[in-house]
């Protein structure tokens, strides 16, 4: 029989935004020799209630033990799966400017469950090239090869005039989930997952924040 | 008399984060020859009703006109001088690693009022090189380099091990915010500003979003 992946309740977007913060704390507790930790702990160092923290917890395939909390190794292992680390993910960038070329070289992206095959651009100065060892390529070519490759997530880099277009491009050739970086606000059909990440969007509630 | 700056109402974060995409979407209007942009134009294209911008506007010296709205050029001035984009906050980068070296590559920062003077890092193979133009020292020598250089933000790039005594250290020598790159939660005092941008937590979001 083939094997039944298990399946959870579907968690909400706050709580998947936090685990990422308990498994970087409970790693670094790894490092420093400790086996085991409780919501207590973690809330201490995150700035979580302890509440919050099980009840997020309790979403993913893990039990703690009562006194003792919950064995750091396999709540490392259940976080990583759980947050699709663990899987390769195939990607492309599209737009290899400034930015896009930041992310091919990026290598720890890989270690997150990220794999970028290729860069797509239409300037013929970056055809055929390779940058930090990714394939660049011509935009229009990006149809035939994704029919062989299937990469299912694309990075969004290129100039925000060209995103919706760009997106929906990407869409009909059989991408599944776009990483917006550019400041525009694409919008993308049911089924299709998007993830806005505005770095500039960021700088400015920074700027804003600096007394 | 000096120049006494406007004084503006303080806006509230989520409003902050949508300016950004309204002057995405003015930019590419007036590429196309457009002079006058209304908040109902706007609210089609940005999936934001038309009531939010005009009051997410009101909060910005801009004022629009009866039936042909605002003015496009004078919208993008006052945004970009609002959201910081046309002042240059002098910053470091702490942690020349893959993430650090990309963001130290990505010059597309200086357009949004970032400049990165130089890179901070403990690993002697680094140290004293230069990446993509831009020196890296030692990050022992933050201490004196800071007293004349006086930069403000902080680029938060190291180990997440390593991320809370690191940001510790670059507050104790006079920065101000902190742009936080690393999955780990640090905390900062008060008065001092943080902006977490964990892109892994990103990409788990879009891995569990993919159907």
């Amino acid at each position: 029989m083939p094997e039944i992946p298990p399946v959870y309740p579907k968690l909400p977007e706050p709580a998947l935004r936090r685990l990422p913060w308990y498994l970087s704390y409970v790693k670094m507790l790894k490092k420093q020799g400790e086996m085991y930790v409780s919501s207590t702990q973690i809330a201490k160092e995150i700035d979580v209630s302890a509440t919050q923290i099980a009840k997020d917890l309790s979403y993913v395939d893990i039990t703690g033990k009562t006194r003792v909390g919950y064995h750091i190794d396999e709540l490392i292992q259940v976080l990583d799966d759980f947050l699709g680390f663990t899987k390769l993910h195939k990607a492309v960038v599209f737009g290899v400017g400034s930015l896009g070329a930041a992310l091919l070289s990026d290598s720890g992206l890989e270690h997150y469950g990220l794999k970028i095959l290729a860069g797509f651009d239409v300037r013929e100065s970056l055809v055929n090239q390779k940058i930090y060892n990714i394939p660049v390529f011509h935009s229009d070519d990006f149809t035939g090869w994704n029919k062989k490759e299937k990469a299912e997530i694309g990075i969004l880099t290129v100039p925000p005039d060209y995103a919706q277009q760009v997106a929906d491009y990407m869409i009909a050739n059989g991408i599944k989930g776009i990483w917006n970086f550019t400041p525009f606000r694409i919008r993308v059909p049911e089924g299709i997952a998007l993830q806005n990440t505005s770095l500039y969007a960021h700088l400015a509630v920074m700027f804003n924040r600096l007394m």
